[in-house]
């Protein structure tokens, strides 16, 4: 069981995921600040662990305040904090939204807004795994016995509560004996799939072949794949996904060699409000993610660089949405919706 | 002036490309033996250059002959040295090929033999960078004024005796005043366009902007990218490309973007014995290329991995091949064919 993020007496826990695979640390913060500065710093990322991360971080926000404050004005700065760290991942504004909503409904005294506030983050918390495992059931099906799946970036434990969204479909499968390959891009510069991807694979076991980011084209090339499952930070009305950069170079290649390309999500990341991947904002992060490692220049320091950390795969080119409520498929816009229906009528709302 | 390798009095003398950018640092090298290594170890890469290299080292060893030795039996051991090293190169066994035709015509005295080979090499290094201007002037005409120009790996001066093939390409167009601006892939993962090939433009004020090969699909979904212009390590009979891996991936995304995607490379690089690229081997290399960076794992010691250092572009997404003699067009079977006619014309064979 992977730990990625926890609720503690002691503050929130979580592995430090910049360190892996070579050190296994884990940090506790107790202010909003400091969740924001790990968010923003990719101690944790994932945009599933993100939500769950905003929750906790405006729970310990209010949880660190007296009763002397302005709690209106309070709450909002202590969202702020965490709304300006990372523009993409649509569970953080998910997340927000979600514990506004909890603000609101418990306005009466402070104490009872800090028990609500932590135990709806709790629950969110719980809810993600049991979530990822919905979305394994769902996904699993579409995986043949026997085939190796290629993934980029890593949507596993670490990305969410734990258990995975696109890992959560392969263990799925694996749990389900059809014997699963993986094959796992590096994925630069953050280097997500060699650090945190092989790592959660290795641990359990799950046979993965780590490649870099531009081998995917030759091991499509000569049949080696059969399947393609990535995850997503936000997905747009009509079904344009943004993910980890590098995610659309994957779908094109496996478009040209017909290999289906598969998004595996909660429907908090679904955003209904961005009606295409246009209106998605792409974070641009430091350049000395490309250009420096473990201390040491990989490049002349006077060249340009660009870090777009996202990039936006159009609908045309995904085979399906695996979301804990079923699979969706195109058109999108009709089915994205349909599935918000299912979930809304399913909790009574 | 950039220079990639020497015939000196002292021995062959190599930038060792595997310290830049960080450092600048010239080796000596005396024996066939030190030239194969540096070959192995990729302290020179890149096809064209690989051939010079192989002259030098084959002149070397020949150098170092003393006149009661079988000199048929040592030149077969001294050929067999190189020809180990690197399989995908077509430039190291056309090396190979000439150098043994200055061989057989010159069986009298080992000192005739000596001078010749030494002869040759110092030609062979001199009639490189001859070819690559011409190689430019052919190719700068395929550039628009003010186009940006993607490339991946390294095909500079570097990886030729000078001038560079895709670079040269580049370097003609920017001579010929047209704006070029260069984005350049870092080529996982012995990184040639982020150290070599940024280095390269920097020294040049030509504006490039590095990224990871995994962003290429970004820049040109976002219509930043108006050609691609790439080297080759062996060009098969039909046209089919073995270049650096990642290759191919580029070139079906600049397909899907309707983007010209042009090879440069002299008609050395081709190979017509090698009728399609389901014929060229490709080299696997050391896995610890991928795992580790400046003494640091980076990823779990006990995953697999693998690290094939070429793939093969199907001609088909190939818009012209740019060679000495001119571009040749599809069918490459015939155009490729008759460039070779008019070189051999030319030289009057």
């Amino acid at each position: 069981m992977i730990r990625t993020i926890e609720w503690t007496d002691e503050g929130v826990v979580m592995i430090d995921q910049r360190l892996l695979p070579t050190q296994e640390i884990y940090n506790t913060y107790t202010t909003v600040e400091g969740v924001a500065e790990a968010i923003r710093s990719m101690v944790i990322r994932g945009a599933p662990a993100i939500g769950v991360a905003t929750a906790m971080g405006l729970a310990l926000g209010v949880k660190n305040l007296t009763s002397g404050e302005d709690l209106e004005s309070e709450w909002q700065k202590i969202c702020e904090t965490i709304r300006v760290t990372r523009p993409t991942a649509r569970n953080l504004f998910w997340a927000i939204e979600r514990m506004d909503r909890v603000f609101r409904a418990h306005s009466g005294s402070l104490a009872q807004v800090q028990d609500a506030l932590v135990r709806e983050a709790q629950e969110m918390h719980g809810e993600d795994i049991e979530i990822n495992r919905r979305i394994g059931r769902h996904g699993q099906r579409l995986l043949s016995q026997g085939s190796t799946v290629l993934t980029h970036c890593n949507a596993g434990a670490l990305a969410t509560a734990g258990y995975g969204t696109a890992l959560g479909v392969i263990r799925a499968a694996v749990e389900a004996g059809k014997g699963i390959q993986v094959f796992a891009d590096e994925t630069r510069p953050f280097l997500q799939g060699a650090r945190l991807t092989s790592w959660e694979m290795v641990r359990e076991n799950i046979p993965c072949t780590l490649i870099t980011d531009n081998m995917a084209g030759y091991f499509m090339q000569s049949g080696r794949i059969q399947a393609v499952v990535v995850g997503a930070d936000r997905i747009a009305a009509n079904g344009d996904i943004a993910n980890k950069i590098g995610t659309y170079g994957v779908a094109v290649l496996a478009k040209e060699h017909g290999i289906p390309f598969y998004v595996a999500a909660p429907l908090s990341t679904i955003d209904l409000g961005t009606p295409t991947g246009a209106q998605i904002p792409i974070e641009q992060r430091d350049i000395a993610e490309i250009t420096q490692m473990a201390g040491q220049d990989l490049a002349p320091d006077t060249v340009q660089v660009a870090n777009p950390a996202f990039d936006v795969t159009p609908n045309r080119l995904v085979a399906g949405i695996i979301t804990e409520e079923g699979v969706a498929r195109a058109p999108y816009v009709e089915s994205l919706a349909g599935l918000y229906r299912i979930a809304s009528e399913r909790s009574g709302n």
